[in-house]
């Protein structure tokens, strides 16, 4: 049996949802590599969506799961319906839906919430000590759910994100765009990917970094 | 000064526009070969908008362009504003919006028309030697327009779209997911992609033998 791997989405488009190219470079050093895959993403309604043309916010209303599927080909799993026993490591790629729908670190800083599954499975993550990546903005998701086991994570080198990372607890370290950051302790790998770039030539070699590592810690 | 390569894109989402993991790719390998990427699509609606879990269609209206930004992060030029002369090559990843939003293969078969302005750039690339490539459905485009030169593409191995081809006078060689077809005349590369398949460590190969290959051609 191969190691099954979750992938959890924040919708479609680096300004609202996952940040497409972290996604699909995720998957495609997952299946070089031979694990399974299980992507998935709560079924809510996205905070807004935004038009990624002229940056502003068009009228319409879109659903994480349903805009989730189109990267994942369809085969997508309502969060709720995973538990940390089905998978043997969760990864989150960037894109400030991480920010904006699976928690609302986007619009509250260091004093929002999580959304309670996503909370709930990095709780249960966490507690069975099974490694949990996170790329870009993600891992503001990941600390503000397990904030109070101080976790250390990169999240690029701007000075605002990381302060406000730093006023929830979490401790921060800088990386360059092919380094990675990993908190044995917490078994936590955390990579900047866009936070930095600027390409998508820069941006797939820590992704893939963070891929060996997170299949290493299975 | 690298070379200059337009990537067409139809949408973001494989059911409705550009399938997202061979556009993430071609953008992957032309990076990493140092290319100049000018990525385009058309400023027109979306011939109809799919939910990719239930493959259902839903009841609102996209455009073309705006949601191919959500692939090229918002630098993405409306393909009016895009001349042969602005480029060395031009790629079309697959997706069912290349054969349903940049021509109407989807629908209507041999007998469909191709968009005024993809026409215009395919046959002016056509004109100028420079190189066109395909993936997946997309070869059905460039098949359709340059229909007149009698050109050569692989497009998987379902029967029924390659008697489509065949009716509009173009040629066809079946192609594993890791080979190319290339029309050496008409300057036209192809790769069966996901009309293969089955995973994106698969289509990856492919993929990449094609930037290759096109590069070479420039």
């Amino acid at each position: 049996m191969g190691k099954k791997v979750g992938v959890l989405l924040s919708g479609c488009g680096f300004l609202d949802g996952s940040e497409i190219h972290e996604a699909v470079l995720t998957l495609l050093y997952l299946d070089q590599r031979g694990a399974e895959i299980v992507c998935m993403a709560p079924d809510i309604p996205q905070a807004h969506v935004i038009n990624h043309i002229t940056q502003q916010e068009m009228k319409e209303s879109r659903n994480v799961l349903v805009e989730s599927a189109r990267i994942a080909r369809g085969a997508i799993k309502n969060i709720n319906d995973v538990k940390a026993d089905d998978i043997d490591a969760v990864i989150l790629p960037g894109g400030f839906g991480s920010a904006k729908n699976l928690c609302d670190f986007a619009f509250k800083g260091p004093g929002g919430t999580v959304n309670p599954d996503v909370k709930r499975l990095l709780d249960e993550m966490s507690a069975k000590g099974k490694p949990i990546g996170a790329l870009c903005i993600a891992p503001a998701v990941v600390g503000m759910a397990l904030k109070e086991n101080s976790p250390l994570v990169t999240i690029g080198s701007h000075d605002e994100t990381i302060g406000a990372l730093g006023a929830m607890g979490v401790k921060h370290c800088v990386c360059g765009v092919d380094e990675i950051a990993v908190d044995e302790k917490n078994r936590i790998v955390s990579a900047p990917a866009y936070m930095v770039g600027p390409g998508i030539k820069d941006i797939a070699k820590g992704i893939e970094k963070l891929v060996d590592k997170i299949l290493s810690m299975i």
